[in-house]
């Protein structure tokens, strides 16, 4: 069958998969200096935001993504006071972040300010929290931030950004992770979205190279349903600067009363738990580099 | 943008969503006394089958599902020895069966006797085990045969059946259930595809009451991805005569040594972990039938 033309869809030709949902109508879309956004109301997944083509998020199942983007390596943490977020400019990830009463301050830095004043439009519940004396957002490129930022400034680094090409491609270098690395302190962690494990297991591996080259002490992929990403299966990928995680705060997410939709402790530890395949790739790529 | 027509699309309306797979071509499409069975060859993840238009294996991803619905059950069960498996006619499940050593009997009872004949032309890895002197294969209804069967025959009923709506109907009823549970010995386990978390859950739920309003003493969902079915992301629901799984032969499946794609101990214990809202529902479920 070929859909008709009241359906987004996003294909992918090198992974010759492609994702559509049923659409309302188009409400909005602009060029702005850094890329095409534009934003659909879909039949069933509440507001959909596309930036050239490809999909963002969806009200109903951003949930996924940003909950498992912030809150593994918040509660991985020890004692995390100081968060950056690179890219994020719908706020979903700032929002659960900002969930955390421990964290003392949560900087924001998206290059395009456009994405974050659509999102203020038309996904409201992920901006609800911009107002908090915590948060600053800051429209800037990331990756220059990184280059100018103090040493030991951070707990956490978050990188929540598109796919490897484009504005987003010098997020994913070796260079850009030792900056990480320097303005992380002690215990610090630093989490990207990696990609699908099953159209992306390269750059996942690849990623994990970079992010151990850049002096990281250990690295975890974990994890996650996505549907409205390419094969609803993605992943995010932490580098730490302390010991191996083996455990994360359990007594402080038990009790913790802010809503979460997917993440829980079950949910933590059954995210880094990796099927063979991905095990065996990544073993061969280490053996490959010995 | 609109896909050309060397796309295969499977499109929900009902749920809003839809996938495709990129085609090199048709390469067969019959018409068999139960449905409709197509076979493609795709440019990215081999041989794509379809019943009625609905996407049912592709060679590339079909291992997570067929891993998914057979060993966490099996290594569940404290000494499995007859297994009954009910659809499956491509005969991925019943290969992940036979690698089990351990288990005596293997009846397999597909209704529809074209789509293993298909599948042993265009899945010859799936149907390689086929010969193995423990499996039997039947072509009857599947209703029919657990009608039929001798009490306390099986320690194991795996439903690996379409979805439900026409012939499969039948095997997501209470009355069904009843017939399994009495045909399963003292441990016995049923274990059943159940469809999407994010896109079936209320169908998920119906599933979890009947099986226990048909006598079983626990029912249990467990969830994987599936790229290539609806939201990528899928479940299965156990339903045991014994007491509650809370472990399984963790030592039988640490020592083994067939080949697991997905499957590995760590796995087992992750895809029982259920998000919030997941639990939530459920709960909320229970508590209206109370």
């Amino acid at each position: 069958m070929v859909l008709a033309n009241n359906w987004f869809t996003e294909a992918s030709k090198e992974s010759g998969v492609a994702f559509s949902l049923h659409l309302h109508d188009k409400v909005h879309e602009e060029k702005t200096p850094y890329q095409t956004i534009a934003v659909y109301k879909t039949q069933t997944f509440g507001y959909l935001m596309t930036i050239d083509g490809l999909v963002m998020l969806t009200s109903r199942d951003n949930f996924l993504y940003h909950e498992m983007l912030s809150h593994p390596a918040i509660f991985s943490h020890p004692a995390p006071k100081h968060v950056l977020i690179i890219g994020g400019g719908d706020c979903g990830t700032l929002r659960e972040c900002l969930r955390h009463r421990e964290l003392v301050s949560v900087e924001q830095v998206e290059i395009d300010e456009r994405v974050t004043r659509l999102a203020e439009r038309y996904f409201p519940e992920l901006t609800e929290a911009n107002d908090d004396p915590r948060a600053s957002l800051h429209f800037v490129d990331g990756i220059r931030w990184i280059e100018e930022a103090t040493e030991a400034r951070y707990d956490l680094i978050i990188v929540d950004s598109t796919d490897p090409v484009g504005p987003a491609k010098g997020l994913f270098t070796e260079a850009f992770y030792r900056h990480c690395q320097r303005c992380l302190g002690e215990q610090g962690i630093l989490v990207q979205q990696s990609e699908s494990p099953l159209l992306h297991l390269s750059l996942i591996a690849q990623m994990r190279a970079a992010m151990t080259a850049a002096g990281f002490s250990f690295v975890r992929t974990l994890q996650f349903p996505q549907p409205v990403y390419p094969s609803g299966w993605w992943s995010a990928t932490l580098a730490g600067k302390g010991n191996e995680l083996t455990s994360c705060r359990e007594q402080a997410l038990q009790q913790c009363t802010f809503p979460l939709q997917y993440y829980n402790v079950d949910i933590h530890h059954a995210s880094f738990a990796l099927p063979n395949f991905v095990r065996q790739y990544f073993a061969q790529q280490t053996t490959k580099e010995d």
